[in-house]
């Protein structure tokens, strides 16, 4: 018999105090309403345990009563793994550990809780005269903990890699309250499985994160970067490698804008002027980091070598940090923006880098085949392989029967998707928005590996369940 | 009841065919005999499945009448994960999954089956413009299989990774013979558990890697490379601090020597003179790749700030590609020479990298204390905090009673690297060496998940029983 919600309330009281639970509806919407405003269970109670021990003691009741828990930590999740799926959930907000236990800059890490925003831990890494190279749109409101569950991305990942590559070590609370010890600031340690991977990226379905211990770099001397005008994805693919092969691993950025995002910016208002020159089709964002020492120009002296190939018509390099972000900006408003058109339709999705042409091409025209008039706006991380392709509703369209299509533009792109070897989930996970998508397009044995380890881990189901694997 | 050996040596006739099988003691040395030359148990047989389905049909069989399998690829692991434990097990050899499945340097992938040997991995990513970071002394004999499934580390980890970031899909045949189907050339998939990395590592208890795809990076134009003498290891990581932080993901190699080594290897003929002009008490070789396009000099003008600054008395860059190799051969016959020395205790370990001049002094000077007159040879990966803390007997001790001091010398070392912070398998992993140790050291919550892991993923416990967790 599961408890009633009283019976939970009770219990949560028993167990972490007062001080430490939300039961009045009415204080609940920040721990419910997500930023995409399509979930809309309660939960029972919001659970803020103040440290680790309160959380252990909080799984240990849980798990014996068979209560079911949310891990949440900023509520910026774009799937819904951090609200609530049946409504018989508490949601547990990690927000108060948000302790920095070390700090080591010359040895290229720190450790911080669960809690921590991202954006400070932007301003701790700069303060200790290094760099923590996770940036995304969210930053000033994601935490720690979920960063590391969703495995989060962003726009550095092309030399820096995803959280999970970012992350020496994880502390964890498991399903029971047993606690998992494995912070280390080891760059090598092959003494047993990857625990630290399997729980980032799991959505909270495994444990709870607790602490991380994250890599530190060295601060670059400067950046340089462009715009660029490129007449195809395919052109933008090619500069992508000319680049790449002249920098190496210096090259942290290489984006892709449609002409679309860049005209809707212009009309409304988001960018005072056209980013190069000349209009064209496609643009694409480079970034170069210099460090003390080496000198200017990679990236100049690269685009120089592409117009003369015929690659590129027209660009502009930054020549002042209020450029760059103005070059940035053009960037980071291209979802945004779209909202200002009406209704979209939006998919995170990767392919292998080479078949990111063939992805926007195809997906372009079979969308539009299917729903006249609807609008693509595909745009991203090209340099992985890894395209928000997003669908602006036609002109004029009624927005909620534009939205009615929303399971035909799926099938439309994840069709393509699939067709040429890639993921229908690149950064944003699964949460339970795409937990129907994963049993069609993953391997059987995969998912079938995956509830073996769910059973294993949390046997009475108490971790977010019906989350991932539905 | 477990099959007799004649009942098993049958069912693999029955299975694969006599093709594919060994059964003969006299042919079986060249699976058996390992490099540490510590392991000695029989196998009923070798089984040498032809591709995939053979192998999933053998697992299928070996589940159902509980026959115990090892996997096998290259036979050059050095802790026994590769070899028999107890007797009753098949050695399975993956030397006939040696297809190149897919090469596309441009796009920084190719996938291999796991019998592809190393070396010939670093031919087929050169032939086609690119290159396969993953550098150690077996190369000419380690395969792809057990390199992903021992995540093996070497002379470049610290630009590129281990294994395990190297790789970027696996497909493996599981204990009860699914096929998990997890090959593709995405750097970004955020749909579910982080299989891959769970399987890189397993040491094979989890499955069989049958093939992998791997990344790919584009070629330097050239490398800088430099020995340095640096008075201590508190400089060598000061000097480590300061090129990083100049020449970032640049910097591909930076290792530790003692003048211990060095003089080894003159007086036993590896080395034809002193690789600076004037000896040194400990030296750093660091290597700075460039790529197109990139002026030469960083790693030679951050050399020369380093001398200004009275960190380093002298310098040595290669001016071709024979003093490099020169350079390099100095550091990879460092282990090699100590066998010319009579017996060698050997550890590998890693610390927080802040750690390494604590770990090599009060090492070195607990183990003198401990075993008067052993002769400490601590080098390797400083740039990862990954120390080869090697031990030669003393002068004239007879081999066998200093070999006994195994347990002594292990102990000592064992308990700085603890204190410190540190991991007793850096590299190598646990194999059936170390799983004694594994159980002293380890996290009892991690050790417990992994059971659980384990269990969950092979309930018959065939593969490789006895290994990682004993």
């Amino acid at each position: 018999m599961p408890l009633s919600p009283n019976e939970v309330i009770a219990g949560l009281r028993t167990t972490l105090g007062d001080a430490a639970i939300i039961t009045d509806r009415a204080d609940m919407p920040a721990y419910l309403n997500e930023p995409r405003k399509r979930f809309h269970t309660p939960a029972v109670a919001i659970a803020m345990p103040p440290d680790v021990p309160a959380l252990q003691a909080l799984c240990r009741w849980a798990n014996g009563a068979g209560v079911p828990l949310i891990p949440q930590s900023g509520n910026t999740g774009l799937v819904g793994g951090q609200v609530p799926l049946r409504g018989d959930e508490v949601v547990v907000s990690l927000k108060r550990l948000d302790k920095v236990r070390a700090v080591n800059a010359a040895a290229g890490n720190m450790t911080l809780e669960a809690g921590v925003i991202l954006e400070e831990a932007h301003r701790i890494a700069e303060e200790a005269g290094a760099m923590f190279p996770l940036w995304l749109a969210s930053q000033g409101s994601a935490r720690i903990g979920g960063l590391l569950s969703s495995n989060a991305g962003g726009v550095q990942v092309l030399a820096f890699g995803n959280a999970r590559e970012l992350t020496l070590g994880v502390e964890a609370v498991l399903a029971d309250g047993r606690l998992y010890q494995g912070l280390n600031a080891l760059k090598k340690d092959n003494t047993g499985y990857d625990l630290k991977d399997l729980l980032v990226g799991a959505e909270g379905t495994l444990g709870f994160i607790t602490a991380a211990t994250l890599k530190l770099f060295p601060q670059p001397e400067a950046h340089e970067t462009a715009i660029v005008n490129v007449e195809s994805p395919a052109q933008a693919l090619e500069l992508f490698y000319r680049l790449r092969d002249r920098t190496g691993s210096r090259l942290t950025a290489f984006e892709i804008m449609p002409r679309f995002g860049i005209d809707l910016q212009l009309k409304h208002g988001l960018l005072a002027t056209d980013p190069t020159a000349s209009p064209s089709p496609w643009y694409a964002l480079a970034e170069v980091n210099r460090m003390q020492g080496t000198p200017d120009g990679a990236l100049q002296s690269g685009l120089e070598d592409a117009i003369t190939a015929g690659l590129v018509s027209d660009a502009v390099v930054a020549s002042s940090e209020t450029e760059r972000v103005t070059m940035w900006a053009a960037r980071e408003q291209m979802s945004e923006v779209q909202s200002k058109e009406g209704a979209s339709i939006k998919h995170d999705v990767s392919v292998p880098i080479a078949a990111v042409p063939q992805l926007i091409a195809e997906g372009s025209e079979a969308v539009i085949k299917a729903i006249p008039g609807i609008r693509p706006c595909a745009f991203g991380h090209l340099g992985d392989g890894n395209i928000h392709f997003n669908l602006s509703q036609p002109v004029g369209a009624d927005r909620a029967a534009f939205m009615a299509e929303e399971p035909l533009a799926n099938a439309v792109i994840y069709e393509v998707v699939q067709r040429l070897g890639g993921s229908v989930s690149a950064e944003h996970g699964i949460g339970q928005l795409k937990t129907g998508l994963l049993k069609q397009v993953k391997d059987p044995v995969a998912l079938e590996m995956m509830r073996a380890i769910k059973q294993a881990l949390d046997p009475n189901g108490i971790l977010n369940p019906g989350k991932v694997l539905g």
